[in-house]
């Protein structure tokens, strides 16, 4: 079973920063407060605050595809170049505005644009609704005369599950495939049974057993089996899938998600590329614009969505 | 006595909006949940919802005089003049964040930049830390070689109180004064006497009398009397004031600070302006890129400012 997240819990081997400050407050909040769906999307609309404020970004809401969205747009960008960015928080929680910053900071680094989709959430809407609504928006940007190679899907904890699963879906309705998928700290596992979920219950700020049982009930309700490959990725047939780039935190509950999904697309010849921060918390790319380590990837991830 | 706000309690004065919408959500949170100060701000942090991203501007993180912030850069707009703006929340909530698209609309309309202040709240920084914090962001701007008359004042609710306060500081400081003020909806009153906290309580969608009580207790304490003239500017000596653009919505509680304010002004020789927005709830101007009658009142302050 999972402790309640303390501040004095910290190894060694776990890095401080303002996005582990978040998330031991909002475990704080989780353990005291009588939260329901409601308050969790306020509290986690708060995720955008580790983030710096990317220069040199504008923003333009826009529905696309029959989704509503941001787009970051950083100057000089090309408008051509277009990363379909869905957001983490469970398929319940976080927006478009939670993730505007990062996405912006990732769209500068690679000189494209990004859109933020607010794709339906959970559980209103379950399961495969979110997917449905990222293959909405790739498919417009396609209508648009965007290149298939000129789309990038990305996204970070239940948006990286959704990153990683538009392109199957794309491929299962006779849609050309995105040139890259980028996931940030992916969830896939819906069965809960991948082993760090327990070995660094202690060391991660934010993830609990309990959290992501809520989640999955929420998303998946009793009508989805928790191993259907566009639910769980990690089912899924990965042959011809597109380039993919994979990071995780070290000390996170969820880190086995990403060795295990780097493993299995690279077993079906996928082109991957995994990066294991050591020290770092669930989707440490939320530090952007704060900690060097961060922006040194995003660089990194820039160069490699234009090779 | 305040009843809670309900959302069938809607006269034909009363005009529908996303911002009326947000706020009747509120409410039924504040009536139905046990909200502390975090749980408070994570809430109103949700301010920004209403108003749509203005295209066109980038932002960009800096401490001021020692006060953290968010410039809002409109792209073409003239770096050397600044809106210095004080954001709403009770003088407790609300954030840079929270009006970060506010003040964007506002200096695009403008051709200006804006600053969007995080200055010290309250409670834990009671009375006058957050006045305290204007005068040093107009004055390491003065230092910087912007000239007083381009810099405005501009803030609402609580953070119009101290957009209006702060050039009166300023003056008490010897230095100079801003060329013009704007304040949206401005909460002045801290002895909550003005008649339409009661005549319009029914039609506002957010403010009561117990909030504000509780925001008075935060902000002011046993030490601050509650007609101290920068805490409540209606006490205040406005001969030699600059320029003061008012706006306020005419189903508000609050609206009744806009009008004294302005007979106040007005009657010390001050050029005032003051606009009641038919049916209107408290800062309205939230609406900006989903009103066009909002966006119309941005472009008549923005060549104001220019005039």
């Amino acid at each position: 079973m999972t402790a309640v997240k303390d501040s004095a819990v910290k190894e060694s081997a776990v890095k401080e920063s303002a996005l582990r400050d978040l998330y031991l407050d909002w475990s704080n909040l989780m353990a005291t407060k009588e939260l329901d769906t409601r308050l969790f999307r306020s509290i986690f609309d708060e995720w955008h605050q580790p983030t710096v404020e990317p220069e040199g970004v504008t923003y333009k809401e826009e529905v696309v595809g029959g989704v509503p969205g941001i787009w970051a747009l950083p100057i000089g960008a090309d408008a051509d170049k277009v990363v379909v960015f869905t957001h983490g928080g469970g398929f319940a929680v976080g927006s478009a505005s939670s993730h505007r910053k990062l996405a912006g900071h990732l769209a500068k680094a690679a000189g494209w644009t990004a859109f933020v989709a607010d794709y339906r959430r959970a559980p209103e809407h379950p399961h495969p609704a979110q997917v449905e609504d990222g293959v909405s928006v790739v498919r417009a940007l396609l209508d648009r005369g965007i290149k298939p190679e000129h789309i990038a899907t990305a996204g970070d904890s239940a948006g990286g599950n959704l990153a990683v699963a538009i392109p199957l879906a794309l491929r299962e309705n006779g849609l050309p495939l995105p040139g890259h998928v980028i996931a940030f700290s992916p969830w896939l596992d819906m069965e809960n049974k991948l082993e760090s979920l327990e070995t660094n219950d202690l060391t991660d700020a934010l993830i609990s057993t309990p959290l992501l049982e809520g989640m999955i009930a929420g998303v998946l309700g009793d009508s989805v089996s928790p191993t259907a490959p566009l639910a769980n990725p990690l089912y899924a047939d990965f042959k011809g899938y597109p380039p993919l780039y994979i990071t995780a935190g070290s000390v996170e509950s969820l880190v086995d998600n990403a060795k295990h999904l780097a493993e299995k697309a690279k077993a079906a010849g996928v082109d991957v590329t995994l990066n294991i921060a050591e020290g770092q918390q669930h989707v440490y790319p939320f530090l952007a614009g704060r900690d060097p380590e961060v922006d040194a990837e995003l660089v990194t991830i820039g160069k490699w969505l234009n090779a």
